[in-house]
């Protein structure tokens, strides 16, 4: 019998990748990325006021490209053997559809209007809308963002929705139904005709759309509308269920398998958030988190219903049943900023390099340009090789990591970081060292909070660029989470997960676990915690805590 | 009536400078510096132990030098016509001397000994003995620290002379007596043949020998014995009584008119430390504090006895009848690190420079060099022009300036430095505005435990390299102060206020205020305060004092 395959779709903010995996063995045999055409050029975004907007037609291109690519780089009998797709997106990333389903932007009349476009995750344009949200939900009778955090984000679906029907009479006379990026793939590709039958998406509508079965879904008719009259109306042409993304929304249509290179036999299964299936591919299990460590963090815990019950995790961004495995509890926490501090730091020594160097007389343009640009490149690897020469030297300096605000525990965009303990002799190394420390500390601040909470929590599994890259960093979280962790070792863990999740949809696993042990890409490498390091760090980690007290209850008075 | 003239001598950390002036008018007529050649060459010391010896000839021979090319600089008949001369030195800058009061390392046995030589200011040998006297006098009936600021420090008199007593057997069998520099240099140029006779400093044996009227001067003999059998009999063999520096010595001896070129009716006045004598040149008075602003400050106050009584100040470094206008109480103060604090930071941002820039191969060594040495010197200026561009930008940053522990108010050389406030946008010119503001704040503190105290301060006279160099640095204190700062005009105040004293004691003018009247060397610039920035600055002050609290409270009890 011939070899299964399947396509895992990861969308990310700037570019997409598909990666085409062996069903059986997990085996990558191609991997394709592409970048996003309209958005490279800058287009339908406006930095200065955080308006961030995605053109369903990139999305599109990138797709057909993509699986196109990677069926040309596989052996000719593989695209007839692929038997399922599925899709990770960043989110919350939804736009408005008309009623049959389609993107706004796909219509000519709104082709090139950035509010019928996607709005997203990054768009911060909805601020005051989300402050409406969270005041009205705490006065109301039930707190719909009980789940989420209980504060809701202006970087998420209703604030979204609600900015662009004040701001756009032109959309809010179309605007019939919201879809999230993740719910309109695999709706696109399965030929739905009806907004009404687009399959909707637990990971999505759980962390960002406050749906919950506990209250029947989406918060009442009534919330909404009191929100803003100009709600009315879309609770009942939304939906009311949600589905888990093993569960398959259908077969290709004859038009999408003639255009990827594949057979209408391909099961396309339900759409989640990249992180989320990303903890799927990285090997999440009940006990482990899975850190995604990048610029910042989105760390991802999985717990039975019968462990957790009803029980609200407190602090932490969100739990939804089945956002990650189908039949736990899904938990999501992560930190505002991890990478970024190290490239704050950067940014800061550059001062000299892009205000003195660039006005030498000494070198010609060319050289001079040459020179900055790979001094700046160098600097956080000269600095980690520097920070890891340093003894423990009986440095003061303790800092925090908050300079991006706190996103958990307890979401506080508020917070600003502090170093304490300088002195003359906190050079730029020593100063890396405690930063590098500090990120670490923000990290245990987050699984002791879950610990306190009930969550049990044995063992990290990271994916994710820094994971891969800085061994110095990753040593240093494990000392101060004096918890054993293992490195993922495919980059693609997020396109990954989605292949396990189509090779579920398509019924060649039972369950997303039998296709996580089957399929697994194994570890690159494991830190094991050092005693003496780890007993060292438990205590700095106390003059975190109290660091982050005194600025949090203390000066932020003023 | 010939013009009569006025040498003023002041010994620094390097070298010492001389300037020639007019008795009547303060012009200068000349000035030279000259460099101490056996310390340029780094003899008799060892920076890693933190040990700094000063040959006495080294002292001598700078004075010859410099004297000398004043008056090959001036007119032919000035020479005839100088009818005084006086000394500031560091301090407390201690020697052992025989019988007759010569240094030790004059002695052809001891001539390489670094334990007969001066015992700079800042050498820290005598840590240990620094300890035992605090311990002593906090248990002992009479606190001897009390006018010295309630604590006593390795870089004074009695810590290093015991230090050097227990290490040195051979010093120990020859050292009659212990002299300051700035009593030494009275007494060779008056021909003193007994250690008995030299002329002791008020302000030095004030602030640094717990010389005190009101338990009879020096501390007891059962102190000193109690501290170390090593120390009996000194107190008989030192001094009773000590004076101010308007006080006349004496005459030049015939050797040292020859020598330097003068006559023997020139009179030499008493000795000073330099930061004292800065004072009284810059135009030190009543409410006005005088600040010597550098790497670090030191801070002086006058007021009259009739204000003051017996009351003892709080926090301060030492108060002393007389240190720098005799009859009126010197009050000193100071911050350890000013300028130092931008050092480091600037230290900080060289980072890529010499690990990465100095790597380079896109560069020859020489070019490298040449890059490197001219971007580090500009880093401070391309920073303070950034800093002054920042409007009030809504910046949450604040600082605390204890990089190099905290001198007062209350010294506390365990602590430490903060930045709070950090955000991604945090960038350099941010951050070394707020250190600036640091050490505006630490001013303040200093201002504030004064008048907490009772002291009237209106207004400041700034003195030294930062004033003169950075507008910036002094409109930010202005304002942080919220009180005029007047730049003094002359880079000799130091200098400048020992010409006032020669002339005083060789009788041109009956007491040194007279001579500040006619001999002041007016000012650079006066800084106003700017009334919003004074406002908010009075906000942040308040942060200042918090995140000290918490550092100094909360954070070193770990």
């Amino acid at each position: 019998m011939a070899e299964k395959y399947v396509i895992g779709m990861d969308y990310g903010t700037d570019s997409a990748r598909a990666i085409l995996v062996n069903a059986r063995t997990g085996e990558q045999l191609a991997t394709s990325v592409k970048y996003y055409p309209r958005w490279a050029e800058g287009k339908y975004c406006n930095p200065a006021k955080n308006r961030y907007r995605q053109h369903p037609l990139d999305y599109i291109e990138v797709l057909e490209a993509s699986v196109k690519e990677c069926l040309a780089m596989s052996p000719a009998d593989v695209a007839e053997n692929v038997i399922g797709i599925a899709f990770d997106t960043t989110g919350s990333t939804p736009v408005f559809t008309d009623e049959e389903g389609t993107p706004l932007a796909l219509l000519p009349e709104f082709a090139e209007n950035p509010n019928a476009m996607f709005v997203l995750w990054k768009d911060h344009t909805a601020v005051k809308e989300a402050a409406e949200i969270n005041a009205l939900a705490k006065r109301w009778e039930i707190d719909y963002t009980a789940y989420c955090g209980g504060v809701y984000s202006s970087e998420w679906y209703w604030s979204k929705a609600l900015h662009i029907l004040r701001e756009d009479e032109q959309v809010r006379g179309a605007a019939y139904s919201i879809v999230e990026h993740c719910e309109w793939m695999p709706a696109l590709l399965t030929g739905v005709k009806r907004a009404k039958d687009i399959v909707r998406s637990r990971c999505a509508c759980g962390h960002k759309a406050m749906w919950h079965a506990k209250w029947g879904g989406l918060p009442s008719e009534e919330f909404l509308t009191a929100l803003d009259p100009l709600l009315s109306g879309f609770r009942d042409r939304l939906f009311t269920d949600t589905f888990t993304a093993d569960v398959p929304v259908g077969h290709l249509t004859e038009e999408w398998a003639k255009r990827l290179g594949l057979t209408t036999d391909v099961v396309v299964a339900g759409g989640a958030f990249d992180c989320h299936m990303g903890a799927v591919g990285a090997g999440i299990e009940p006990y482990t988190m899975v850190r995604v460590i990048g610029t910042s963090t989105c760390d991802i815990m999985v717990a039975s219903y019968e462990e957790m019950g009803d029980k609200l995790i407190a602090g932490i961004c969100g739990q939804v049943d089945g956002s990650v495995i189908p039949g736990m509890i899904g938990l999501e926490a992560g930190q505002s900023a991890f990478g970024d501090v190290y490239a704050w730091f950067k940014r800061v020594l550059e001062f000299p390099l892009h205000r003195i160097v660039s006005q030498s007389t000494l070198l010609d343009e060319e050289t001079k340009k040459k020179l900055i640009r790979e001094t700046v490149n160098r600097i956080i690897p000269a600095l980690t090789a520097e920070a890891e020469k340093l003894t423990d030297n009986g440095s003061t300096l303790v800092a925090t990591d908050w300079m991006n605000g706190r996103r958990t525990p307890f979401a506080n965009q508020e917070l600003t970081g502090t170093i304490t303990g300088l002195t003359l002799g906190s050079l730029a190394p020593q100063i890396f060292k405690a930063l590098v420390e500090a990120t670490a500390f923000g990290s245990k601040a987050i699984v002791e909070q879950m610990r306190k909470e009930g969550v049990r929590i044995d063992n990290i599994i990271a994916i994710g660029g820094i994971p891969l890259k800085s061994p110095f960093v990753m040593q240093t979280l494990c000392d101060v989470l004096n918890m054993p962790i293992k490195v993922c070792r495919t980059e693609q863990a997020c396109a990954l997960g989605a292949a396990m999740f189509a090779a579920t949809a398509a019924g060649f696993y039972k369950r997303v676990e039998d296709a996580q042990a089957a399929m697994n890409p194994g570890f690159d490498r494991e830190y094991a915690p050092d005693a003496a390091n780890a007993e060292k760090y438990a205590g700095l980690y106390k003059q975190y805590l109290e660091i982050g007290n005194f600025t949090e209850n203390i000066l932020t008075k003023h």
